[in-house]
C-alpha cells in the first residue's frame, strides 16, 4: 500500500531504467517493511532542468558550468 | 482552503472529465467538512504509463499484458 | 490506480468525516474516469494552523482575526 | 537541506523568472532558518490550465470569463 | 540531486528500518541512473490509518476486518 | 493561485519564523510572476530527523556525527 514519488531531472532516463527503479523500490519496501508489492504505487516525475534548483541555481545553469 | 492533488495515468482524460473531477472534489470537501469552495485548490497530474508503477511493473507493461 | 492527496488544516475532522472523504473521492474517480476503486489510494494530510499560509498569513493569525 | 515544491499554472513563466524564484526561495530559507543553500532543492511544476481548479472550476474556464 | 518521497502507514517502522529504506533507495538511484548519493534527498511520511484510504475505505476499517 | 510546499526537518522552527517564510514566499511569487497573494497557498511540513535522508543517511545519524 505504500506510495513512492521519485523526482529526477529530465535528462534521458530510458523506459528500461524507469522500470528498474519501479521494480527496485517496490522490492525494497517488501524486503524492509513487508509491504505488499501488489498495492505499492510508484510515480516518477521527470523535471525540466530550468525547473529544478539546487544551491540557488537552476540545473540549466549548473550544466553550462560543467557541474 | 484545502489543497487536493489527483494523480492519474495519462490515458485520454478529456477537459470535460477533468472539470467534473475538480467540481466534484470541491463539492465533496464543502459538503463533508464545510470547506469554502472559493479557496479550494485542485491540481491534476497526468503521468505517462512508463512513469507509473504498480505491483513492481510499469503501466506500459501491464497494458501490453491486457491488465 | 489513481493517487489522491488531500491537505486540510488540522481543525477537528473526525474519523467518520475522513472515511466519507475517502469513499467520496474514490467513487468520483470511478464514476468520472472509470478508475478501479480497489487500487485507488487516498492520503489525507492534516496540517497545523501555524504551518498553513494563505494571503501571506498563517491560518493561526487569520483565525485570531475571525477569518 | 530543505525541499521546496512550487506549483504554478503554465502561462509563460520565463527561464529567467524561474531562476529568480529558485534564487529567492533559497535565500529566504537561509535568512529565516539558517538553512544551507548548497543542499536546498527547489522544484517548479507548471500545470496546464485544464488541470488546475479553484472555486470548483478549471483555470481554463476562469480565463474565458476574464478572471 | 533526486528527491524521493515515501509514504507508508504509521504502523511501527523502526529507526533502523527507515535508515535502511533511505540507504536502499539512494543506492538504487546511484546504480540505475548514476545519481550522486551526496545530494539525493529522501523524505518518509508516516500516515495515520484513519488518513489512508484504499478501495474506498480507511486502513483503520480494513485492519478491523483482518485485511 | 500558486501552491507552495516547503519541507524542513523538525528542529525548532518557531511560529514567527514559519509566518516569515509564508509571507516571504508569497511576496516573491507576487513580485516575480505577478501572482495574486490572496489565493497563494503555502504549506510547511516539518519532518522528523529519522524520516529525512541525505547522502544515504538519516539526519539523526548526521547530527550525531556533528554534520
Amino acid at each position: 500500500m505504500p506510495y513512492v514519488n521519485i523526482k529526477i531531472t529530465k535528462e534521458g532516463a530510458t523506459s528500461a531504467q524507469k522500470a528498474e527503479l519501479i521494480k527496485g523500490v517496490t522490492e525494497l519496501l517488501s524486503k524492509v517493511l513487508g509491504k505488499n508489492p501488489a498495492t505499492t504505487v510508484v510515480v516518477i516525475d521527470e523535471v525540466e532542468n530550468d525547473n529544478w534548483g539546487i544551491g540557488g541555481e537552476t540545473v540549466t545553469i549548473r550544466r553550462q558550468q560543467g557541474q
